[in-house]
């Protein structure tokens, strides 16, 4: 997995490496010897390296194994060129939304980047009840601008194949979710875990639950073949850095060109985890206004994520489908209008699916969420994952019975109140 | 588009060519100037050389442009790399339903294969009103043996995205269809041309059809976006080889990794232009048996498909979905069961929409079908054309309304005599 000329780096090498490359001193100032440097890695896989001087970048460097694992789990470090060439794809067309990347070494499998800051993790700061008014907005103006501008919807066939060749050997990060999401959940596998022995019985019970089962599976096909636009491919909120103010997308690694109702099912997810993991520990039921702000922000992720879309769509659909002077007379118009709400509706849906998939998979699988695994008390944390399993059952198994976002809130509520 | 080393052949310069290649003079025997060569090249797109000495071989050879058209329509010659490719991995999963591949040259863009005889084209005989028994049966075997195997339900994830990123860039032959099947057909495209003046109100009709429209530009979303096997991509009458007992796929330069319906609905729209070309021109509308038999042959093309690609499916799902040990107990096997025709369904709907769109291509398009165009009398061609037409219409548009391909059948027999 490993290749020549690649070492992974400690603080000291970091400080040599950035002192070699004009955009970082440029950054940081000349006084090498001054720079602050902190590893603050706390993700799953990589290096991630602080650096403060007069101003400050961010290093992330690849290591040739799953970090959470260690080195018996390999994986390559050209996942580091796949995250590198999303940014740049991003950045064209969100731009302002990401990091800003300075500079990609593809020996080091290392990315020199714009060090965001005084922004947190969102994950972090909806488990402190924290209000961010215009992260999911921006997160939904993200899905809506980079989904469809590396779709066909926007773009040429060719253009789009080369999307789908440059990113076609990305396969490991994708086999980290093809099983991690849609299969192992489901079975007896020796990564899973779960909040034992409360959740046993329900572990059990899905095991044996066919409907279920197959209804993953579907998504996992989709997962697999729908080949639509680049998408984040991780789009939880630990991928999220905020302040009040400004939001970015991070972590893009697990990009490749697949479907577009994977990453805004998995913010809906995220978004839901954080809820009924609130929610879940209001013993009483009292109304929790921090909770119905999450279920109000869960909202807009797709309100303006469709929204955003369709006015793209409408604006600029000069792609391969649904264009081409084929819809000029407004007859013509208004049919194609009415279809692209059509085309949404089914995205939605889709997305619902995968949005109960990878809430399953944050509480039965391998890699869990801080909203959860930070409530102390096993059986209270176990009643707010059951909550979350069970209606993440309902998205996967009954998405046509939503006709849109705001059954989705009112049903989660309810489900938290019965 | 062209390339170092690489110059067209005539019957002399493949004399010489095969001379230098010991697998050709070992079938064609050693006095090369005795060989009998003739160039048969009758499609659109290529050379093609009957070589005959104490055996025979075909040579294929790319033109670094359509055939048809000439100079100002340049076609890369890559697609002859990916013919041969596809022929290969054709010849793994359903070997001896396609010609053997002797010898391939990639700087030449040329492959020596096979030469079949006294195989005809199927499109030709069937013109002829002949019976080849076992050809529908045949083609239904290969498109289930190499659509099951080269999907995700028999390989895995790794396998299937190496075949993506291996096809990826067959996008010019793409193009075509893309162009021609799905667009053009619904617009004023130069290269379009029909029975005129007899469809010149029908051909109105579908440019102002939005419903029609929009359900071509969904079957091009599929075209363009579902990668779920590698497709032979242009599987019409033309593309098949028969004698009474012997049936060959041939000419697979269109292939590339998408829906597995596409291929499905493209034989089926054979076979039922073939019908309706027959059909159209029985003025008196008495039974005909070659009709009869032509519509139990499409039948035979899905029913033996679907059995053969279940069959496989069952004994051998071992690939990336529906599988890994998650349906091991007797009711999970049950429902994967009841789950599979599901599956099989939805793939038929698929193929019926591709279906019609490849028929009507055929009949308003630029590539038309010498089943149509040798009927010498404009006003009976126009009359089996618009019974095609208006069936096509049909199969595009109501899909849904099919149960099975028995109901497509019984349609497409009362359709020609309402």
């Amino acid at each position: 997995m490993s290749k020549a000329g690649y070492a992974p780096l400690d603080a000291e090498g970091i400080r040599h490496y950035l002192h070699a490359i004009p955009v970082a001193r440029e950054r940081l100032g000349q006084d090498h010897a001054a720079w602050r440097i902190r590893e603050v890695g706390d993700g799953n896989l990589n290096l991630v390296f602080i650096v403060e001087g007069e101003g400050a970048v961010v290093v992330k460097q690849a290591l040739p194994y799953v970090r959470l694992v260690g080195e018996s789990w390999p994986l390559p470090l050209k996942r580091s060129f796949f995250e590198s060439n999303a940014l740049f794809i991003q950045e064209k067309h969100a731009p302002g939304l990401t990091p800003k990347v300075h500079h990609f070494d593809d020996r080091m499998a290392l990315i020199v980047m714009e060090y965001l800051s005084p922004h947190i993790i969102l994950r972090k700061g909806l488990m402190q009840r924290k209000y961010y008014p215009k992260a999911a907005a921006t997160i939904a103006d993200f899905m809506a601008l980079t989904l469809f501008n590396t779709s066909m919807l926007a773009s040429s066939a060719e253009a789009h194949k080369a999307r789908i060749e440059l990113f076609a050997s990305n396969t490991a990060l994708c086999r980290i979710t093809e099983d991690l999401v849609f299969t192992d959940p489901y079975r007896q596998a020796a990564l899973n875990r779960w909040t034992t022995p409360y959740l046993d019985g329900i572990k059990a019970a899905f095991e044996r639950d066919n409907p279920l089962k197959l209804a993953a599976q579907e998504k996992k096909w989709q997962f697999l073949t729908e080949a639509q636009a680049l998408i984040h491919g991780d789009l939880h909120t630990g991928s999220v850095m905020v302040t009040e103010e400004d939001t970015r997308v991070i972590d893009p690694e697990f990009a490749f060109v697949g479907p577009m109702a994977f990453d805004v099912g998995a913010i809906i997810a995220n978004y839901l985890l954080s809820f009924f993991s609130h929610r879940g520990q209001a013993v009483d039921g009292r109304p929790d206004s921090y909770c119905d702000w999450l279920l109000e922000q869960t909202e807009v992720l797709w309100t303006v994520f469709e929204s955003r879309f369709l006015e793209l769509w409408q604006a600029g659909g000069k792609g391969e489908v649904f264009a081409q002077g084929l819809f000029e007379e407004v007859a013509d118009a208004q049919a194609l209008a009415a279809h692209r709400r059509t085309f949404m509706q089914r995205l939605f849906r889709d997305a619902l699916g995968f949005a109960g998939c990878k809430m399953i998979r944050r509480i039965l699988g391998l890699a869990h969420v801080q909203d959860m695994e930070s409530i102390g008390n096993p059986e209270i944390r176990a009643r707010a994952e059951t909550l979350a399993l069970t209606f993440a059952r309902q998205l996967l198994l009954h998405a046509h019975g939503f006709t849109g976002i705001r059954d989705v809130a009112v049903a989660a509520q309810e489900h938290a109140h019965p």
